[in-house]
């Protein structure tokens, strides 16, 4: 049994509370999912990412196939043992990271080989392979491989980018499917399973992104994700593209926006009827010393705060802003010291979850339970 | 009024179990203090400090002069405050780091000028700026203006050190008192004060340390440190030392060794009689994967650990060895993760706190209470 699916409420603009029932646990959605790239969240600890809220964190596949391997990963017991995170995980395909990270890839019909931006060594990934070493990592939600079609992409670049990623998604299902039993714990979880999204692709182009819908929709995902956005495109279009394929997505099943966003965009998305989002950004500009606030954006480095003894943000009851100011956090940060990455990033996270709880509020109480 | 020391039970070999009374915190000893530099104890954030049962830390002075500035500091009320630690605090007197840090230092008998290891700007600490500094960043207990005398070390050199260092010692004393009601929190304490340790000095020269001791004793501080060990020097010639020293210092104070050690040098020192220790060692070798363990020494780099699913000390209780495994702390080492550095010194405090507490334990039972 894969995911199971509630939705709870849906508003006229289309916003949606639901519920993911996964094998580790019952996700409240819209949900924020923090990015663990190693099988850590930056510079948090994973009691903190509890108290905080996080009910599913991502990890991702290109970073952990290198690096501890998932092999290794298997004979542990999964991703969620070896990292120690009870809760639920999401993996993404690799392909992502194929793209952006590695030198000299070759990508065929069959496949890409490309080299490792670790040591230059040469690896070859397939939909099944990456099938095969999401199934190892064992997180609840695996992800279809792709080709993140690059911006800007004429539009024969991106109808060849779509053709080969609808490919590989049905490859991608074939295999995940057919092996979905070998995940480390399906027995201990009496029988549960993955499941697996696919991706949205079509550059941004409006009638590709609807033949890439439909065309996966065909398929029968356990849920779909829209990829290629944040990938240097102005925001305006990357919410004309999400405007244009929520509605066309089936209504129930858990829609996925791949790595957005800043604070308004993450709040706007899930009240148009997105459901889950990640992004590295809270994580990444916490430790070069930007805060989200109530109050805006935040950096700490600046000079006013030298001596400034209120809390990051005033209207905030994380730990970091229960605890320590301004003062002390720009300290840390000129100091280089280790702890500045660390409550930074545990500010900007309560923030983010913050931002969803809220809409989740609003969303619930918007026009009653369903 | 300073401190307040009551030994509770002294055993047959001079062990002490005691209780320092002090403006932020009522310490258990023998007590290890994590040094916090920057005021920070690196990685490790202050809650966790607090649930490992850390009750008193340790800010260098030097450090805090230079960045952010003890003026700064007293601003902001002091460095309990400033750093949001509510329990006690102990500062050096920046004179270690002076010599073991800044370029092109001079010496004279009014004080020493030297150049800042950040940005070469000169600065020059006498005695009496020294007790001001630490006046103003208001840890519980301060460290008089020494010269740690380096090893090896002549005679002659030894001598002249000595004779500096006590010279220093009078000046810091008399300027501490006159100014001690200077204290950011005199007021907010309800008129308590900081305290002053004596630092006995002398090299390796039995008789040096032993007139060191002499001429401290007259001055009457409310503690006293044994300085200039783990320099250099073999091991037994330190315990040869602080043998010689504990004798000679009054029962009725608190004894201090400045900088020891590994965690079989801290259970051995506590049971002749010192009541107080830090070092950098737990938290350092933490950041170069040297875990302390029951088991002895763990190179958590090594291959070996790869897979290894058992806790880091099977024998310890930290939230650390309770939640993650060997294999995920060498895999965050690898992927030089920062939580890494954290998850490690968090064990390896944990394992010095929790010598010190053994320690603490086995002092009070053997021979019962006084």
């Amino acid at each position: 049994m894969a995911l199971e699916f509630n939705v709870l409420n849906t508003t006229e603009a289309g916003g949606r509370r639901g519920r993911i029932h996964l094998p580790h646990r019952t996700v409240e959605t819209p949900v924020f999912m923090p990015v663990g790239t190693l099988g850590t969240v930056k510079a948090v600890a994973q009691d903190v990412l509890e108290n905080l809220g996080a009910e599913i964190i991502l990890g991702n596949t290109y970073h952990l196939y290198l690096r501890p391997g998932h092999e290794a990963i298997r004979r542990m017991g999964g991703l969620h043992r070896f990292i120690s995170w009870p809760r639920a995980m999401l993996t993404d395909s690799g392909g992502f990271q194929v793209f952006s990270l590695s030198a000299l890839r070759k990508v065929t019909d069959e496949g890409v080989r490309f080299r490792s931006h670790l040591d230059g060594s040469s690896h070859f990934f397939t939909p099944e392979h990456s099938m095969d070493v999401q199934i190892a990592l064992g997180a609840d939600i695996c992800m279809a491989f792709d080709e993140c079609t690059e911006y800007p992409a004429d539009r024969t670049r991106a109808e060849e980018s779509l053709r080969l990623t609808l490919a590989w998604a049905r490859r991608s299902l074939d295999h995940f499917r057919a092996h979905s039993h070998e995940v480390p714990w399906h027995e201990e979880l009496g029988g549960k399973t993955q499941s697996l999204f696919g991706i949205v692709q079509g550059g941004m182009y409006r009638d590709l992104r609807r033949e890439s819908v439909e065309r996966l929709v065909e398929m029968d995902f356990d849920g779909y994700a829209i990829g290629g956005l944040s990938v240097g495109e102005p925001r305006d279009l990357t919410l004309e593209m999400i405007a244009e394929v929520l509605p066309l997505l089936p209504a129930d099943k858990p829609r996925y926006v791949m790595g957005v966003g800043y604070p308004d965009e993450i709040e706007k998305y899930a009240r148009m009827g997105v459901d889950m989002m990640d992004c590295v950004l809270p994580t990444r500009a916490a430790r070069h010393g930007l805060l989200f606030t109530s109050e805006g954006r935040l950096n700490i480095k600046g000079k006013k705060y030298a001596e400034d003894q209120g809390p990051p943000d005033p209207a905030c009851s994380c730990m970091v802003c229960q605890r320590y100011s301004r003062a002390y956090l720009r300290h840390l940060m000129h100091s280089g010291e280790a702890l500045s990455a660390t409550l930074n990033s545990i500010h900007n996270l309560a923030y983010y979850l913050g931002i969803m709880e809220h809409v989740r509020k609003s969303l619930h109480s918007d026009g009653g339970d369903s």
